[in-house]
């Protein structure tokens, strides 16, 4: 396998060769193998290894064997402890989805200050296998049959072209010593289950499956090839003008492609809208029709789609008119317009009184002299004194949003609705508002 | 059901209504259910069942029922026998796929003789998900992943959208009665491993697997979309000329996209080729280099491909060069350069003294005055007087082709080898020479 190794580099990642590389390392096989292999190719490279604290004792040893092997070997390693329960608990994330996060976000720190070229990480092809099966489970499209990309920004994966058989024939026969992961055992975890009840019958099936795997990821990798190509030649027809504040995008020339809908999802899916009905309604709706995502908004002025980034500065706010509810998702808030059943207002879903709202409603940043009704509570409060009762962070409270009907706070967003727009029993129509 | 059937049909499928139908029924629940919509929306219909005598008496019963059914609902039916087994056995074909070749042949005589504009069959979406993840296990790309078209020819299957348990939901609801299918019972097929192995655990994984599917397959269907009108751009601006023997690309075009094979993927493919490198290598081939699939030649000519059907008339040959070997494919003849071990030589393989022939080789239809010196046999024989020993059809006996060196014969492709390139005890290089 090192020889392939070597020719894999050569051949497809030959810029590792002059990097300072960071290796992501967890003690497992993946990640041992890998460590060797760059290793006797005399690679430049620093471990750097995660302590989630997850699995007690098993996770000290984990670091123990990182910290042995770094020393055998005579390289450099960072390890790093973390409360990753905490931080879940404390960002509302899966304990997995914790431990990603904090993990992407310490080796980007210390590439970044330590300047280092590329973070390699040992996901191999039965990984990407397991990530394209769970999109396909979950519908996608073809970035995600094609799972994991080799190359993404700093993130290099030179183990993705390789089987985890491969990879295990190479540790045992050069008798390397690795760390078992306990939880890869149980099918606890969505990943665990197609690794273990869903690929071997796959294989069973056909036992090329890995490498027919890779067939179709060339075949649509040449797919995704003339998509961009095509998209890229439709958008230098398309954008007319840019400024600062926004892209102006000709209509006309959504409108000559044969299929507008599959090109607009392509020039536009990289600022975060999902609801690629609206936008294709965009391009016969009357000026001021507008669709947002998280982060960008997209509004038809007159042959024009104009696309913008969403700031809220100072002065600035987003107008929802009576009829964007059920649509509309201006920084992720949704609104639902037939409900029957309410369950108990959170941070983060509210449900409203309709009639009691004055449309257009404003999304703004919060200022001095606003008030709040909390909910469940008797009277009023400064904006301010809620927020200094609520132990609000500077930052929390500089970028706290609410939303407003008239000059009434009807929901600081994500944290407080107020009591003045709450469901009564003479409520007649009940409006659910969610932050996604 | 009825109704999302009848909204299918109005929205997708509207000229089902004015047409003459052909409905393929099995006597299993799928069939059945689409029969009985079918009737329910008074579309135009005639039953047909192929009875395939492979499982003895439940076949007859099969018969029975549908022929029940036809009189239950007053509609016509038409019924054939065959023998499945001898047919496979005939045509070496697996059991599966003779049934298959039936089957369609049959409904396609049928539709042809009796004027019937569609023959509708009843794959829904859970037949759908098995093909498509079947695709995947072999390597597939982007029309493997969709699967199953709704509309093919004159096959239709407007059941497509529908899953298996919204099939079943209709059926017990109406009372409605259908033979099982006790093959549908083992996991002795690759289809049936799947269905009973896989999707249980992928549903487990997301119940919403089936619908996250539709997703998916709008998704790629909506990126053919561009595929498709990308390549046609291409293929305008390549095409250059085109007479009754071939059509002519200007290499010229496909140099200026991003990733040519990609393109010559789309452009070819309709054609049968399968060896893309060497196609993709055509580009930049001296004059005369040519690549072959079953059916067709793609040839450089200075600054162009030209592209021909295989047409072999009483005085044409195809030339295979020496370097031709272990790439070239004229009508799905696959060479072998590097043999260690022989098996027998059969009919549609053979093993010959590789520095016994004289290059170019030739693939010619025989003709008067061929002599063959029949594999194991002593002395030669008319080519005329072999072909009426072995008791060759008429048609068999005029498609008959001949790989030649020189005047020699080396091979009555597909049926005898000739004794005097035989491999020996002193050859030095063995050729494999096969027939796809």
């Amino acid at each position: 396998m090192l020889k392939q190794f070597k020719n894999h580099i050569n051949n497809n990642l030959p810029f590792l060769k002059k990097s300072k590389l960071l290796i992501a390392i967890s003690g497992g096989l993946d990640s041992v193998v890998l460590t060797h292999l760059c290793h006797q190719l005399k690679l430049n490279i620093t471990l750097s290894h995660c302590n989630f604290n997850l699995r007690e004792e098993e996770s000290d040893a984990d670091e123990d064997f990182v910290l042995q092997l770094a020393d055998d070997l005579n390289l450099e390693v960072f390890i790093e402890s973390f409360d990753t329960e905490a931080y879940a608990k404390e960002n509302k994330l899966s304990t997995q989805m914790a431990a990603r996060e904090l993990r992407y976000n310490w080796f980007d720190e210390i590439a970044k200050q330590l300047q280092y070229d590329f973070i390699l990480t040992a996901h191999h092809a039965d990984d990407n296998l397991e990530t394209v099966l769970i999109n396909f489970t979950r519908g996608t499209g073809l970035e995600g049959l094609i799972g994991i990309p080799e190359i993404n920004d700093n993130i290099v994966r030179p183990l993705l072209p390789f089987s985890r058989a491969k990879i295990e024939v190479y540790a045992k026969n050069e008798n390397l010593k690795w760390r078992e992961d306990s939880s890869n055992a149980s099918t606890k975890y969505l990943r665990n289950k197609l690794r273990h009840d869903v690929i071997p019958v796959l294989k069973e099936v056909n036992p090329k499956l890995l490498q027919n795997f890779q067939t179709t990821l060339n075949n649509l990798n040449d797919t995704i090839d003339i998509v961009e190509e095509s998209t890229n030649a439709v958008l230098k027809k398309a954008i007319d003008t840019t400024d600062d504040n926004h892209i102006a995008f000709k209509i006309s020339e959504f409108k000559k492609v044969n299929n507008p809908k599959a090109y607009l999802f392509e020039v536009f899916k990289e600022y975060g809208f999902t609801e690629w009905n609206d936008v294709l309604d965009l391009l016969n709706a009357e000026t001021g029709k507008q669709v947002f995502s998280k982060t960008h908004r997209l509004i038809k002025n007159r042959k024009h789609l104009l696309l913008s980034e969403i700031k809220l500065n100072d002065n600035q706010e987003i107008l929802i008119n009576k009829d964007d509810s059920n649509k509309q998702i201006p920084l992720g808030i949704l609104f639902f317009d037939k409900v029957d059943a309410i369950s108990e207002t959170q941070n983060h879903t509210i449900y409203v009184d309709k009639y009691k709202l004055n449309f257009p409603l404003t999304i703004r940043k919060w200022k001095k002299g606003d008030v709040l009704y909390p909910l469940g509570m008797k009277g009023k409060k400064k904006l301010s004194k809620y927020f200094k009762d609520e132990k609000l962070s500077l930052l929390d409270k500089e970028n706290a949003l609410l939303l407003c009907s008239g000059n009434d706070i009807v929901w600081v967003i994500n944290k407080r609705a107020d009591d003045r727009f709450k469901v009564t029993k003479n409520t007649k129509q009940i409006l659910k508002i969610e932050l996604k």
